[in-house]
This record gives C-alpha cells, structure tokens and sequence, in this order.
C-alpha cells in the first residue's frame, strides 16, 4: 500500500510544514528549506540527528551544507512524489531545528 | 601570508590528488570528486570523520549527500581558490575513503 500524500494530507500534514517555510519544488513532487546556523559544529550536529533519524526509518534526506547552512530536499523515490515519510521526517527536522 | 596553491604546489600536491580522481572545476579554482559507498551508514560515518577534522582545521567542504553517495568541492574563499589547507583535507578525505 503506498503512502503518497493524498489531496487530504496535502491540505494539512503538509500544509503544516509549508507554513513553517518549507517550498515544493517547480520540477518535481519534492519539499525544500534552507535552514541558518550560529556555526558549523551547530549545523553538523542537526545534520547528525536528522542521519539517526533517517537510517531508523530507512529514509533519507538529499542535503548540502557548507559551513553554517544545510538545504535539505525531501522525497520519496519509490512513489516518485512526496510520501507520508517524507512529513514525518519534515516534522522531525523542524523539531531538531527548534533545538538549534 | 597566504596559503594559495603555488604553480609547483599544483604540479605536486595537488596533482597527486588528481590522479585519485578530484577535478579541478571548469568555473573556478575548486577541486570536486564523488564518494560511492554502500549504504548511508558507511556515507554519513565518512562524513562524520570529515566533519571532526574540517572543523579542527576551521576549513569546511561544500558537500551534498543523498544515501551512499558524497559529492564533495573544496576551496578556500578567503584566498578565492585553492589552498594548502584544500590539500591538506583532501588527502585527510582520501584517507577517510580508504577505510570503506
């Protein structure tokens, strides 16, 4: 049974993140957000906690640091389009960037 | 005093990088390779090494990641291209491969 997001979830679980200042993407089914730390060490330390999180739930973010900022772009390949897992580790990585 | 590449640098050092297969980019003065592993365990244990040793030597990669693989660009903005210290974290990078 796959978890792609229905018209449903779109208007609230994911609604949700978009107003925290996640973007979908113009060229495919994806959410995107840049996110600003004080330093390096801050901004690998989130990026670690969000590596934990992902191998737990065998799902896994495509990102890009330098220094103190990391952009992270969620999706789920296997039902080429935004998932349920991809909400569920959006709203992981909001709350592992409230800590900052 | 700065710790840009010399011409005999670039014919030494930073040639024995080349020949492990880092490129120098056709837009500037940066060096690029991509990291293949076999999961994102192995992926994000190697970058973790990277991420304790860039930040003893307060020199950063740009890098993206997405499961098993590792792109990675070095360069050194404050002499606007490649340093002494690129090498140094590169060879530290080879190392850090090497033990996949």
């Amino acid at each position: 049974m796959s978890d792609k997001l229905t018209q449903e979830d779109r208007s609230t679980s994911l609604a949700t993140l978009l107003s925290k200042g996640w973007v979908v993407q113009s060229d495919r089914d994806a959410i995107y957000k840049e996110f600003t730390f004080k330093d390096f060490n801050q901004a690998f330390g989130f990026m670690t906690r969000i590596a934990l999180k992902a191998d737990k739930m065998d799902h896994h973010p495509e990102w890009f640091n330098v220094y103190n900022k990391v952009n992270i772009t969620l999706s789920s390949h296997d039902v080429n389009g935004l998932s349920k897992r991809d909400v569920k580790l959006g709203n992981f990585i909001e709350e592992a960037a409230g800590t900052k």
